[in-house]
């Protein structure tokens, strides 16, 4: 195990964290049906214990529907039945007022012949009018792209040849009452696009319902900062995680750490409320784990804080705000 | 039955505008649970035949548990369990793409002692930080004031009393997938705090389950626009309401139809994405219904368009767009 | 008199209130040029004193460029040459941390022919990409409509003929220091478009320079609520206008007053910070000037309270907050 | 010259790359008077030829008012006298519709006991109200921190202790007609906060003005995305800029470039439309400049774009959107 890794707070807090993980894997036959909705209303395909390891077969996100660039999304996309979800896996022992802690180990392409799908979806996007950003203009043209994939590189055109940076676009804990369609993260997780969470991160998410009922979903073989034309390249994945439980932390949006950066996640519109939201949660977090006087935590981050532009396209906005690790240290 | 109400869409064309209604009356003993999640995932509580009466025995917002102006809502409130709802009241032949009529015959105060309460919560409200507004502002200090009321006046104070004029706050039909908290407003209707939606209106929602699954509560003896310090003068009713079903009528936004006016609903944040929902929403209705060119409608409402804004302290803010009905003749 | 403008703030704290006023005509050979900038930089075309009576020639917020239905805005209309405004007109004795008042006498249309311009300009309104909220999309189509009218009717088309209710949609005072190009609406006042602020109404503004430096323009016959195309019905106008000075009134943004309301006004981008500043500031001026408690008059303002959306157009967006004068008697 | 530097826009386009620049150094005692608003009314401080080197001898960004710990700035700081601004230099041959191009050479420490000042100000920074988003809350405490500095080294607190990453924050071209405060950014550049700015990038600014009537000023020793408590390390430097003149570029926005990206920004609220002004200039440039098909651009960026938050506490918000330039290659 890498030396941040051990020193983790997943690995330092986590209860399975000394178990000999388990691998499970959650196939397309175990799944059965894909979810387009996270709460606690579905029926749970998998139950696993603190530190397990589970491997995940996920569907992209336009699940399978677009297999050409010849495809029109507008007639094979049906509204809400987008995202589709592994899950829910429930975690034994986790309740409300607890974290899970998913450490994603590797991400790789599914399928003999691997490929992503990028599309432009009419009124969907960053720079359109949209459901929610009403306009009277007319929508922008629809486009289909099929993009060649290995686990080193995404083939993006002739000209343009990107290196292969997956992460996971969607992961969520249950809400306690609410269930919430997969487009739109919140303090749950949900559809979040933060590029950093690919392998190598271990993301924090606050358990609201018994067993956590995590999701898992809509991998992004790369992705830009704001996603903004509204799709990522699109792919199926097989992704490894292990899930620990930790008792007793409680948080209010999602956390992320990994090798050099602690984050805090917040969604919302508009974007400053978003951005808002991750700052104050990371001052939180260097208070009450790190030792920070509020006022010097708010007044560093002035200098030093880093933001990521996770989506810009969803129902809500996703921003993290980051810390460099090296100012951890005491 | 008043004339406008006649030429209403709803009498016009409702399925059951011609029957003779059932009344029913939904009691506090009927309801048992009452609902903080607007979903289709609970059970109904009643079955209606489209065109009948349902009188409502509906909680305040608080659900009794403050009483006193000593009371300290931050220890008396539990989120998410707030703004208690009726329903679901199952509507005979609604299916999605259709929409539920909603016309308010009369709301009145229910108890012996009639009164209503008026908040100020900490982190919430319009002039304050909240948890989507992020800030490290200390909260503003907690206030409660129990209001007398009668079916005629609101007495807020010794100095001030106000006209009692009420109307629900929180009208909803199931999201298709979604279970959505009943503080949240959206295209289901939901906390949309709209002064208007009092008696004598006609709210249609646009049905996306079987049933439709109507929810109900959150009377208000009386509200500003915008519902600025958070809470309006929150009390227990009786609402007396006739539910038509409109067949094949696709409406994306609520709307509503009252003596004067004709109004589309927008719920989003920023509030200008709220109100351009609205706006687009009342020129498509416009086009389809009343015989505008699109263009013509968009330049007439820029010269007496309406606009009402409902709240802008829930997670969603609700503005709606009104045309006097005088401009519709031909 | 009447009564409620004998009883007005500016009657009653005017210096100039008792004074006979002079009755100047500040017509287009005076003015000469026309200004597309408020700041302290412009020559003054007329010093007034106190309570003096000024009667305005306006030119259209198009100065006249746009003639007929088949002028095409985008090759007649030279950004930032928009918006002519009439000034500055400096008043004697102003000085920063006082307060021009501005009562508007009548507003009657000018010309032989009267009419006014109302148009779809590309990347500009409420439902369409702009420059700030930009898109990719193709811009809507260029509209013009000639609309005649005289001062009792605006004869919008056929079918629609509107109550002519004419205000001003741009009444500034200067800045201490900016520019303001007379397109954006702020604190010094500017591009409001708040159809309150016609004929019977007094506008209260924050003197920041020497003389105030009044400068007014953007006439409009009628206006709904956001003048959500873009443009309202757009006329040459004869405004009078008295101007009176209050000394020692220290006030942060524009509000006004007429026979039954009070209302602060508040320009910002997004729409909820618009809305904050007016509401905020309402309730500043119901402490200060009526004897209010804080905290009651935001809990009351939220049973009452008023929002009137004026532009959700220009570069800034406007709003005001209402309350209804019976509710300031002790 | 650096290879980056041959190449880029600057070099390949400039009117005087190929001439032997004349160095002039502005020192405060030819600067006189700092300017607190960016506009086209003025006195010029200094003419120069395009090509030409300026040694710039800026003031940190309370003017020196804050020199101590104890200081209370809200008695201090003065608004809107803040902000400093050296300029306007004067470019021979800038008309509007050309570019200046700034090359920052380097930025050292200004003063025998180099230091730099971050200061909490009351109803100021990204998580407080502010006068914008106007609360009923108390302010946030005030504090100021006096930081030593030297030229690589920022030494925060016992703790912490930051690189020196200098960065000018204020760097505009005259508006047109408007004068602009120095605290808020827009299409002329003004105070971005883009920590990108700094030595070794070159901004373009679009000239709208007679010798385009540069400003600059505003230098952070360090900074985080957003400045989010409201200040970076405000110091007094010696900035070294080279400044060239592009004729006939016509943009609309700054832009950037240094060895590894290019960069467009964008500054406007909310911070969601900042981010498209970034992104959808972006394209354009990728599309006149280097050969890209606007779609192709548009979904690129969707994978591979950076999104830098300048500033989320001015008047408007700042965001840059980057591409690596690598993908620029044929």
């Amino acid at each position: 195990m890498k030396q941040w890794l051990k020193n983790s707070i997943m690995t330092q807090r986590g209860v399975g964290a000394q178990r000999k993980p388990v691998t499970h894997h959650l196939t397309e036959e175990m799944q059965q049906e894909f979810h387009y909705t996270i709460g606690p209303y579905s029926t749970p395909v998998l139950t696993i214990v603190p530190g397990d390891r589970v491997i995940v077969d996920t569907r992209d996100a336009f699940e399978g529907a677009i297999q050409s660039e010849r495809d029109i999304p507008s007639q094979l996309l049906k509204m809400p039945f987008l995202n589709p979800q592994n899950g829910p896996i429930m975690v034994k022992g986790a309740e409300k007022g607890d974290v899970l802690a998913v450490y994603i180990e590797s991400m790789l392409p599914r399928g003999d012949d691997p490929h992503g799908i990028c599309a432009m979806i009419p009124h969907f996007g960053g720079l359109t009018g949209t459901d929610l950003t009403a306009m009277l203009n007319d929508p922008l043209p629809e486009k289909v792209r099929l993009i060649k994939l290995d686990s080193e590189k995404v083939y993006w055109s002739k000209r343009h040849t990107l290196p292969y940076k997956p992460h996971i676009g969607t992961l969520s804990v249950s809400p306690e009452i609410d269930s919430i369609n997969s487009l739109t993260p919140d303090n749950h997780g949900g559809n979040m696009d933060v590029p950093d969470i690919g392998p190598g991160s271990i993301t924090y998410l606050p358990v609201r319902s018994p067993g956590g009922r995590l999701f898992i979903g809509d991998a992004h073989a790369c992705q830009g900062d704001g996603e903004i034309c509204g799709t990522a390249v699109e792919y199926p994945s097989v992704t490894t995680i292990r899930v620990d439980l930790i008792k007793n932390w409680s948080i209010s949006w999602p956390r992320m750490e990994n090798d050099t950066s602690i984050m805090s996640i917040g969604s919302a519109r508009p974007l400053e409320d978003a951005t808002r939201i991750a700052y104050r949660d990371l001052i939180y977090w260097l208070v009450e784990d790190f030792g920070f006087e509020q006022w010097d935590a708010y007044m560093l981050l002035s200098q030093c804080g880093k933001v990521r532009l996770g989506n810009m396209v969803d129902p809500k906005y996703t921003v993290g705000a980051m810390l460099d690790k090296t100012l951890l240290a005491h």
